[in-house]
């Protein structure tokens, strides 16, 4: 049996930051703009995104919210009125100062003295004080509660060291805003949002995620509780998919959110907020790729089936392309996954196999290889991308009559989103250790020579304070952080590893994005 | 014949700029935010605004334009290359200086002086500049030609008089950018916009607009040719909706986008650029609104069909609320316009006159109204927005059996969509003037008690240079502009009403957003 030659010139267990940087630069997906920190997204990884928008905003109408568009920009006093939410923003933002660009004299521009801003304003990183100042407008009566806003927007945060889509300095997200009468229906809602990214996660982007509550020092500036989705990428890192803060009334006062409750007394709303990000992006490619490329959730797959034709530029290509044509009408006819197929006959010029490969290398489920003796028999040749070499380490082609793969293809878009799910669940698993019961075995765990740690599930007494300060101080010596307490954790046992007192709730402890 | 008690408080005929704003509020489109030239756009706005976006991006991938995103900010660097295409912009734009903001000392925040940007980076205004450097990276041969973006975005100019969606400092748009290998290639892109633009106005937005070349003194600037989509409002004034340039190579030489033709030479690529904004909501009010609020076309309605029980808060609410949602899963299961109707069953609580007036100056095209008694005999009562008032100056209910109804509800949404186009088109029509031949005249008919004096069809010799300017001139002391000359116009002649040569093209003559 022959050594496989992947597609990539870096294998995820040589490097795999580089290899993260190789297949978004390999499918195609973003790039570099020459703006400092902020990225352009091409084609593929747009058309991702536009999957995931239209998935996730489906989720967010069913559930009752209404999507709004607030400013970009936000007055720096806004800020002011929010030291705490400021702080936790560590106030890395961009700062508008001017509105006006004049020549300098010597063939270039500058910021024209004359139109500086009577207050500048702040690019916006998270838009709870914009959207704050608008519920207290909207928000009279009990009877306008629960208001249930999103808004789909870019936002920026000033970020030292970027990667892309893990941390750009701009970056697209949705957010959600919800005010509420009081704290039970504020934590339905903030729990509710949690529950539908754990589902979207481990539905269309077949990535099992733990959902839980955050650690208080991890919660979100001015929050009262923090939950996350969190996802173990193929280096054993945890990365953050998502967050769902309630945020008690806090916000509320702080912005004038209040409302007249039926015994006619003024109340301050119980606020929640909730955002998902293109970070998702990232985390797909993370958990889903391979050494030769992307792998793309056929759910959140631009094209789910790509159509090859061998084209030679001669005469038989007219009849070839008919044949193509044909299937991807039949194709486009049928329905997987709840919605119709997307199949697209690529026909641009250039040598079949280099295309497969781009095609493989961009994740696309389902290539399909048609030369002009494969049209006359009635024939189509399959590769299915979760399953791309065969014992021989060749491209495991399966050829088969064209009936026959039509009345298969759905069934087999279904699969590959099952099994890319179960491949990942597998190996979340198999890498989650729960046999972890000192700072010692901690440090010892984390210290071997494992490229790929995992995460571990500790037991602890949930310290608070100072002596969870303590805690942090010893995990980020090893490069660890408390992910989260999963919301199904089984009760804790035995002592806590940091206090010795007995066990409250049981946390995933990790490296992280 | 009493006289009709409209639902808004300012008729158009009265005040048709505050009658704009009382439809924006009282429809609850949009509202001030607070940020100076920025507006808060509400769920019944935004959700229009998504109807649009769905409807515009199925044409434009329909068309093999390929989403991307590109970065908000633009180095100022960028501008300084582009000369000409910044003086075009009155140098109005947001200019960040500052990445962090610190405590003043007195309990407030500042930009940190120490986080000054070593280039100021600007808001992107439009992204030719960002999209060109992009361009320049992605072609190198004619095999990636044509290359075809579009990118759905914020976008910032520093407005000094800003009116809701017309005109505001951030709005939201689509821009497609497009790099040819020729003119000809080119020149067919810039027109295919173009139509597409024609026939998305005439279609869902059911605003019939004149498509055509704008005189030499309108283009964009560093365009070869502009070319827009120029609708008329209720008060006669023309509000450009949409623009297409052909902008030669100009900006390919400042950009560096080049291709090796087959031959092997180096040639500079012919680019485009197409956008159309949120300001087509505010051609949307002006056609379609009347007395009573705003008439939303049923392709671009959030909801068609509005259902509204007479809730009595007693025991025959839930048979009520049975038979109402009877009644909107059977519309639900149908399609009208090529897509599946859009239904809402509006269950909250309040009094349904109230409730039915909300809608009525929202503008869903069909409302019913289902009491208790309708339920009991199988009833239903619609009011089609479009025909409010009946000859007893009473609104125009017609009462009917549910599977009438259930047969027809589809048709009249059909129907609303045509005759809300026909209603435009025919105002539109009657209110072009084609008699005058004298700049004499041309005063004559604007100086006139006409409030709204509509367009005025002139033959003229395209004069350009300094006699285009004088033309312009003259034009501009009776508050008058080209708007553009139409595709499909019919042959000038006789002689140009400004210089008295021999009539070369059609122009149309206006008042202007």
């Amino acid at each position: 049996m022959s050594a496989i030659r992947h597609a990539l010139s870096t294998k995820r267990e040589d490097d795999f930051a580089q290899w993260y940087q190789e297949v978004i630069a390999e499918a195609e997906m973003a790039e570099e703009s020459g703006v400092r920190g902020c990225m352009v997204i091409k084609p593929w990884g747009y058309g991702i995104w536009e999957r995931i928008q239209r998935l996730m905003d489906e989720r967010i109408k069913a559930a009752g919210v209404e999507n709004c568009y607030f400013p970009l920009f936000i007055p720096l006093s806004y800020f002011a009125k929010e030291a705490e939410h400021v702080e936790g923003f560590a106030k890395e933002m961009a700062v508008v100062t001017h509105h006006r660009l004049i020549g300098d004299g010597k063939g270039g521009l500058v910021p024209d003295p004359e139109a500086k801003l009577e207050e500048p304003l702040i690019v916006r990183p998270t838009s709870e004080t914009v959207i704050g100042a608008a519920m207290a407008r909207w928000v009279q009566s009990w009877r306008d509660l629960p208001l249930l806003t999103n808004q789909w927007a870019n936002v920026v945060r000033w970020e030292m060291r970027t990667r892309m889509f893990l941390r750009t300095s701009e970056f697209l997200w949705q957010e959600g805003h919800t005010a509420h009468a009081d704290r039970e229906d504020a934590m339905a809602e903030t729990l509710r949002a949690l529950e539908m990214y754990r589902e979207f996660a481990e539905g269309p982007l077949a990535m099992p995620v733990i959902a839980g509550e955050k650690p208080e020092n991890e919660r979100f500036p001015g929050a009262v509780a923090t939950y996350s989705i969190e996802a173990m990428m193929q280096d054993g890192k945890a990365l953050q998919a998502g967050t769902s803060h309630y945020l008690g009334t806090g916000f509320a006062h702080a912005a004038g959110i209040q409302y007249q409750d039926k015994e006619g007394t003024q109340q301050y709303c119980h606020t929640t907020s909730w955002g998902t990000s293109t970070r998702m992006i990232g985390g797909v490619i993370m958990v889903h790729g391979d050494d030769d490329g992307l792998r793309v959730p056929p759910q959140i797959a631009p094209q789910q089936i790509v159509i090859l034709p061998m084209l030679r530029d001669d005469d038989g290509d007219a009849a070839l392309l008919a044949y193509c044509e044909d299937i991807r009408r039949s194709l486009a006819a049928q329905s997987a996954l709840g919605e119709p197929l997307r199949v697209l006959l690529d026909k641009r010029p250039g040598k079949a196999t280099q295309k497969r490969w781009a095609w493989v290398k961009k994740g696309a489920p389902l290539i399909l290889e048609i030369g002009g003796r494969d049209a006359a028999a009635g024939q189509v040749s399959l590769l299915r991308r979760d399953r791309l070499w065969n014992a021989a380490a060749k491209p495991d082609f399966r050829a088969m009559p064209k009936d026959e793969f039509l009345g298969i293809a759905a069934g087999e878009i279904e699969d590959i989103q099952v099994s890319l799910h179960a491949e990942a669940r597998a190996r979340r698993d198999a890498n989650i250790t729960r046999d972890v019961t000192s700072i010692d075995a901690l440090a010892t765990f984390f210290s071997e020579d494992k490229r790929y740690p995992g995460w571990v599930e500790l037991c602890w007494a949930r310290p608070t304070g100072a002596e969870l300060e303590g805690v942090i101080k010893t995990l980020k010596e090893l490069k660890l952080t408390i992910r989260n307490t999963a919301t199904d954790a089984a009760p804790a046992s035995g002592a806590c590893v940091f206090t010795g007192r007995p066990a409250v709730e049981r946390i995933y402890v990790a490296r992280a994005y």
